[in-house]
């Protein structure tokens, strides 16, 4: 049974959703960031970075030991390569998707984390807000000309790309930005949604915060 | 013959360090940033992203498609499995590996590229300049931690992680940063320094913008 230590965020959802994709049994178990729980000696001893989600894979490591994991994309990538799904295992199709996810960690996802920094903050400094905004707009822009030329984030086959990319713009009216002025984001988006295995994580992921 | 669209970047330098290491053959082609070339329609062709580097494998894909590839650390994943080197074939090194690739875009990257703008501006702001700078400070403690047990970022073997981290920790001077109160990114920093590979590659990735 894989452990999945994680909250009702973002970077959290993208793990529960690989993992029913690929019918892979697990358990979630919430790290309340509300209570600070994410920085306690404990969780800092799986996660130095003092991040969710923790992948715990107990006794997969050489001797038995267990394998624990930071850093959501890169988890998706081991149970990616545990299931032998939603990778493919050579060729371009393999550098797409490592693109993206890179794409997602190195771009997209401190842009919309930046807007959101600001969407707590009571009176944002007006030009801060519109420049987080327009960098969420650019790498939108940049996603909305991928999905134009192919269905998936990284060609013709869903992947642990989407995944990546759903985990934060499942968000987007959070930090207020809108998908209309991207439609090829925008249906991929719908389509997404309505997985079976993605409708279910996030009812699981929202969870974890109730 | 690998091509390698790049600048003095310290992203940039990522490719040409892994490809000296793996000892395979190169171009570095330069793309003047200062000049705005990664913003024409020719290099939007290869990456929407408009970002160096990219690499391109000439007839490498399916049917000799070219293989072209943007985003650093997505290429240092493409030439590890091209090449067996630098990347453990399985188990949880491998996945450590990753964990500090992700760590690295998300985390230690868009922490240096922050504290970096603020470099640029004339009149930064002195609280969003401590801001970033604190923020560098604790993905460089964090560094700090995994580098007081192993001698490398992902353990005991010198990794694509490695390389990755030094990219931008090879600038740190530049934003502001001290690795003084990190003694064992210090060591690490300077032991990585020396290495041939990374002497060679500083100097060419150097040499683009003369």
């Amino acid at each position: 049974m894989l452990e999945v230590l994680a909250f009702t965020t973002p970077n959290s959802l993208k793990v529960p959703i690989a993992l029913e994709e690929m019918g892979l049994d697990y358990r979630l178990i919430p790290v309340n960031l509300r209570q600070g729980e994410q920085k306690t000696e404990d969780f800092r001893g799986l996660n130095p970075n003092a991040k969710v989600p923790v992948l715990i894979d107990r006794h997969a490591g050489p001797g038995a030991q267990d394998v624990v994991l930071g850093e959501s994309a890169a988890i998706l990538v081991y149970l990616a390569e545990k299931s032998g799904k939603l990778l493919p295992k050579e060729g371009i199709q393999r550098g797409k998707v490592f693109e993206q996810l890179f794409f997602h960690a190195s771009g997209l996802s401190p842009a919309f984390l930046q807007a959101f920094y600001l969407t707590l903050q009571s009176s944002p400094d007006p030009e801060a807000k519109a420049r987080a905004l327009g960098e969420v707009d650019r790498v939108l822009g940049v996603l909305n000309h991928y999905l134009e030329l192919h269905p998936y984030v990284a060609g013709d086959a869903f992947s642990i790309a989407d995944i990546a990319h759903f985990g934060w713009i499942w968000r987007h009216q959070a930090i207020g930005a809108s998908l209309d002025k991207f439609p090829f984001v925008a249906r991929w988006y719908e389509e997404v949604s309505t997985r079976p295995a993605v409708v279910t994580a996030i009812k699981k992921t929202v969870a974890l915060a109730q």
